[in-house]
This record gives C-alpha cells, structure tokens and sequence, in this order.
C-alpha cells in the first residue's frame, strides 16, 4: 500500500473538519474516498465542501463493504464508536475512533478484544491532545524518574465552558440517550487520557458530580473527583462547563520535585537535589524555620520554567499522520486504540462513585455500571415522553 | 480599668512568644503580670527572659485565682483550651484562646454557651492570619457581592512541611492523645478558618484522610476534602505536611468572578462585566469559539492584580493589640471566641467522614464523633503499652 484510502463515519463538528483535512491533502498518503451520515442534509454539505470523487453513504455498513476503503475514522456520537469499530475491524479495515472509545467500559473491552485479535490492523484513538509536544515532555519528565514517585496529582480543568445555546443545538447533546453522560463523556475526556497516561491509572475512585449545575440539562456538568493510586499516592479531578473564567492547572507532586503546568502552555518544573525521603530523615525543625523563613528553598532544588505554546489546530492532523505511517511504515501510535479503555474506565468509575454514593474500586463491577446508566436512559426518556404529552 | 493585666497558661513554642511580645511591651495598654506551666523548666526559661515581676504559677488555677490577672491566654495543648477557658470565664475573666477552640466541638458548644451568658467579657481567638491585610481585603471582596454568588472554592495548602524531628520533639505531636489529630489539629486550621471566614460555611463534607503517609505518625498528614455549602456551590481543601516543595493556592469562583490567591500574597481578581448567568443566556456556541480562538477575555471582564506581602512576624501581636482594645474600647473583634468552633467544626466533620468513610452532613452527631475519637485514643494508648512492654 502507498497511500491510505479514508471512510469517515460522521461528518458533523469533528468528522466534517476531518473530511476537510484529509480532502485538503493535510495528511501525506492519506487520501479520503468517502464519507458517510445517517443525516441526508450532510450529502449536500459533502457535495458543497468535498472533491467531486468522495463518494457519500447514507449507511457505514455499505461503506465498510464498498471496497473503497482501507481506513476508516469514526466520529458519530460516542455509543456508536465501539458499534462500528467492530463493524469495521470485521471488515478487516484500518480503524481510528474519535474520543471517547465509548460510553460503558464493557463494550470498549468487546471492541479492543477484537482488535486484539487482529494484530495485523492499526487501531487508533484520536487523542489529539497527546500530539501537544508539552505534555509528551511532561510525561517524559515523569516517566524518567525526574520527579521520583509520585504522591498527589491534581487537576483543575474548567475550560470547557459551554453555554446554555451549545447544549441546545441538538437533541442528543448532554443526554443519557445521546451522550451518556456530560462533561466527563465530551469534554473532559482529553484531560483524563493526559492525566492517566502521564500518572498511571487509579485504583479507587470518589466523585462528587452535580447533574444540571446552572444548564438545564440531566448529565453532570461538573465534577470534584478524589483518587487513589496503588503506592498510596492521591489526586483530585476537577472540571465544569459553566466556568467563563476557567481554569487549566495541573499539578504533579513527587518525591524528588513537582511540575505545575497552567493553561496547557506554562511550564514549571522543580526539582529537588536530594528526595524528600532523605531531606525528611536528616532535616531538624530548626532547619525548617531557617527554610521558611531565611534561606529558601533555592539550596535545595532547582526550577526550570518554560512555555510550549498550544498546537491545537494541527492535532487533530497529526494523529492522522502518525495514523496514517502506522499502517504504511509500521510506526508506533502515540494513542493505541486500546488505550481508550483507560479514561473510559476512569470516567464510569467517577458515574459510578456518584451514583451509589461510595468509594469505587478499579475494576469496578462493569454490569452494576450498565445497570444503573440503563435507569438514568429509561428515566430520560419517560420523562420525555411526559413532556410531549403535555405539550398536546 | 486603663491597662490589662495579662496571665498566659502555657509557655511552650506560641504561649513563650506571646509572654515575650507582651512583657517587651508589643501591645499598648496590656501588661505581662503572671505566667503558667506545668513544666517545671519552664520557671527557670520565664526567671531568665521575662521581667522579674512577672509571676510563675504550676497550677493555672491559682493564677486565675490570684486576683493579679483581668484576662488570660490560653497556649496549652489543645484538648485544654476549652477546659482552661471554662475556668477562666467562670471567674470573670477576659479570655483570649489559641487556636484550634478545642478538639471536639461539644467542648467547644460549652465554653461558648458560657461565654454567651457573660457578654460583660471579652473572649476572642488567636486567629492571627485574620490580620492579614490580603486576606481582609478578599473577605471584603466576596462579602461586597463583587464576585457574585460563589459557585467553587478551592484550596491547595501544602505549604506545611514537617520533618520527622519535629513530630520526635514531643510525645504528645501527632497523637490522639495529645493533640487529637494531626494536620487538621494544628497546622490547617489557620486556613480552615480563613476559609469559612470568607466563603462560609459548608453544609456538607466528604474527607480522604491518610494518616502517617510518609511519616511515622497515626494522625492525619495529608487531607483532601470535598464540601458542599447550602447553594448548591462546591469546594475542595488540600492539605499535607510531607510536600517539601508546598503549594499555596486559593481560588473563589463566582457567579461574577473569580479571586485567586497564590502563596498567601499575590492576588488575581477577574470581575465580568456581565454575570455568568446572563452571558449563558445569550451567548452562542459561535461566540464561544470567538471567545477561545479569538477575541479573548478582555471585552467581558476585568482583571486586577495585586500583591500584600506577609505579615507573619506581627500577626499575633496585632491579634493582641486587637483584643485590649476590645476589652478597654470596647472595639469590635477581628476574631470573636465563639468563631472557633467553625473550623473545628468543619476538621470534625473531615475526620468523621473520613473514619466512617462516607458523607458527613454539618451538624454531624457529636457524640458519635467523640466516641469515635475515643476508640482512636484508646487504640494508641493500647499500642503504646505493648510498645514498651516489647523493650522491658
């Protein structure tokens, strides 16, 4: 193969800039053939934006089949993506699925046991917030040992505002039916995979979500997460849609430094010249009062500052690019698809926590999980149909 | 009466201190004439730096007993301070107490109903972070509306670095027994109270408590707190001893702005020119994307920025100064006495949360906190038993 031949399964906010990209020749030997909707409206818009060669499918199933295709990108709403994934890696085709891989993890799991199964397809997530060269550099600095252990993380991520009008566009927006779920199933996602590829997963989980929060929508739309790691370390999880001043601060502690970074561009990182194991043994309290208040911390660490400024625009191309030279030249994927499990994972676990009340253990029980988001869809929809009745 | 006449029960780190500003004459109108230690060193420590007219007592209650006190300081270990206060306003004395008020709060709902039915007395708290000026101006800001209703509050105080030489000093550090917890009994409750004294007080708390994470204790070290408060807003409490690298910062957010305070000395102040609530009502998902990619902040806000540096080394004297004015002026208290059982209040309802692993309404049960605490005494006091069984 010299050149890569796209589906795209959805072309709404992100599938349309997608078929864009790829149509626009922004991603070498990649070429999009076609594209597909259930929306017939969206026919018209690929005729209008897209070359006169990409075929349009009103139904991915006869996409997948035409033999157009050796790769397909799936951007429909998240319940979909693990459906069609599977649909697609049956077909034998290439796969790179919009984030999130899904919206329960026991459907994510069915789909990476089958791409497991496949070693020879290249199965991806777009985690286009991996690309950003400052958290690659974050997430060496922690891989390397530069920080030591780590003991806290937090992140308070509440940028994702989003006003009464975005949640208004369309019907499946902020819906147990459409989403499954809010802020932690569209927006925060991208966070989560950072937080989680950087620090490692957590093994217990405490959410405390409000559903509603000054919107007038069922999902949660703000979330104060507590977490716990295996070696004991903790961290706090913390995001909204409703902040206009949000915040972006990311904070990760560790036995020999720490690094801060603010609004995703803003890095400091301190690095202690012994760990604090050892300071901790051999320190007195006089000490601690000469630190504190004379001396400073500057004998005992040093701190480097720098910027990465934000890449947004071209993330989204880039992981089509290094998509795309898997297939082709066997390149290692910076978001395996089976990574998308993870914040999947770690975003049910915060639903869960909610919901019963209660601490939640990873691997939590996957069908209770089922279970309770099945009432929350039930309930959505009775209390729609109420709705409609009253308005006859 | 033209001067007050000062005893001061505990002259360990803070009471030897407060006894030194007062006898070199720190506070106009006040007067060292008596102090108080059941350490019998202590006579000698008082003999060589106080005046030689200032009194040495063994028992706090011939002090306050000697008709040669108007009021007293209370700087003894914290089960103590309610008790001693008891006694002190039960003889009609002025009454100035370290903080924490107390351990529990049902000791501290009993000095306070005392101190209630004697309004001739003044009784205060040694909130000395209260004077600093950084953290009056904040108070004003949220009190004056200026940042409307408050949707989070945020507090990373990990600025508390503890070696374990200071926890060896004495045997009663970090022990149940003798300070009845750790960071939440002696470190934070400075913040604690700034905390509730500016942004209210919780109705409801969710506390991931460990005790002795890297250090050799049993008490609390490191706390992450969820709260709740009555409208519906939420907020977090960090807080450690073992982060050598410590964070200090505050963020409010409102419905119309948003405080930040880093290191307890520089301040952001955002101001929207329009409500949160309004802006949702009429913007659009265009204008948010304008908002990010574009056009910036700047038009829907204001942002001013400003720096008060610490205070430190005169807080508790001003709290002093503050407090004889109160008593010969009749000028208001910056720390009223019956506004310690907030924070304690609000570090009860973390260690319960955190002993019974669930949510923690406020008011909790108060006596199911303090049985709790007493199986926690009861424990150590056990261990501590076999530990010197073990070395007979």
């Amino acid at each position: 193969m010299k050149q890569v031949r796209f589906g795209i399964v959805g072309i709404g906010q992100m599938g349309g800039s997608h078929s864009e990209w790829l149509a626009g020749g922004k991603v070498e030997n990649a070429v999009l053939t076609a594209v597909c909707d259930v929306n017939p409206q969206k026919k018209e818009w690929a005729a209008e934006k897209l070359p006169q060669d990409v075929k349009f499918y009103d139904n991915y199933i006869d996409m997948l089949d035409s033999g157009e295709i050796d790769a397909v990108l799936i951007a429909t709403p998240h319940y979909d993506h693990p459906v069609i994934a599977i649909e697609a890696l049956n077909r034998d085709l290439h796969t790179l699925v919009e984030k999130p891989a899904g919206v329960y993890t026991k459907k994510v799991r069915e789909m990476n046991e089958l791409a497991e199964s496949k070693p020879h397809l290249v199965f991806g997530m777009m985690f286009n917030q991996r690309t950003n060269p400052l958290y690659q550099r974050i997430k060496e600095i922690v891989a390397n040992g530069e920080i030591g252990e780590i003991r806290r993380t937090n992140w308070i991520i509440t940028t994702w505002w989003r006003p009464q009008a975005y949640y208004d566009m369309s019907s499946w927006r902020a819906t147990w039916n459409g989403e499954g779920g809010g802020v932690l199933a569209n927006q925060a996602p991208h966070q989560i995979d950072l937080w989680q590829w950087i620090c490692g997963m957590p093994t217990k989980v405490r959410a405390n979500l409000q559903y509603g929060s000054h919107r007038n929508i069922v999902v949660e739309d703000d979330v104060t997460a507590f977490v716990e790691y295996e070696n004991g370390a903790t961290g706090t999880f913390i995001t909204c849609t409703h902040d206009i001043m949000g915040t972006d601060r990311f904070e990760i502690h560790g036995d020999k430094g720490k690094i801060l970074v603010e609004g995703s561009k803003k890095v400091t990182v301190s690095r202690l010249k012994e760990s604090e194991t050892e300071l901790n043994e051999k320190m007195t309290f006089a000490d601690v009062a000469n630190l504190f208040r004379g001396q400073g911390m500057s004998d005992l660490m040093d701190v480097e500052e720098f910027e990465i400024p934000d890449q947004w625009g071209t993330q989204h191309i880039n992981v089509m690019i290094n998509f795309t030279k898997a297939i082709l030249e066997g390149t290692p994927l910076l978001a395996p698809g089976t990574d998308g499990i993870k914040g999947v994972t770690i975003a049910n676990a915060m639903h869960l926590s909610s919901w019963l009340g209660q601490d939640v253990e990873i691997p939590f029980d996957e069908d209770l999980f089922l279970e309770e988001l099945e009432k929350r869809k039930a309930e959505e929809l009775e209390a729609k149909k109420e709705a409609e009745l009253e308005t006859v």
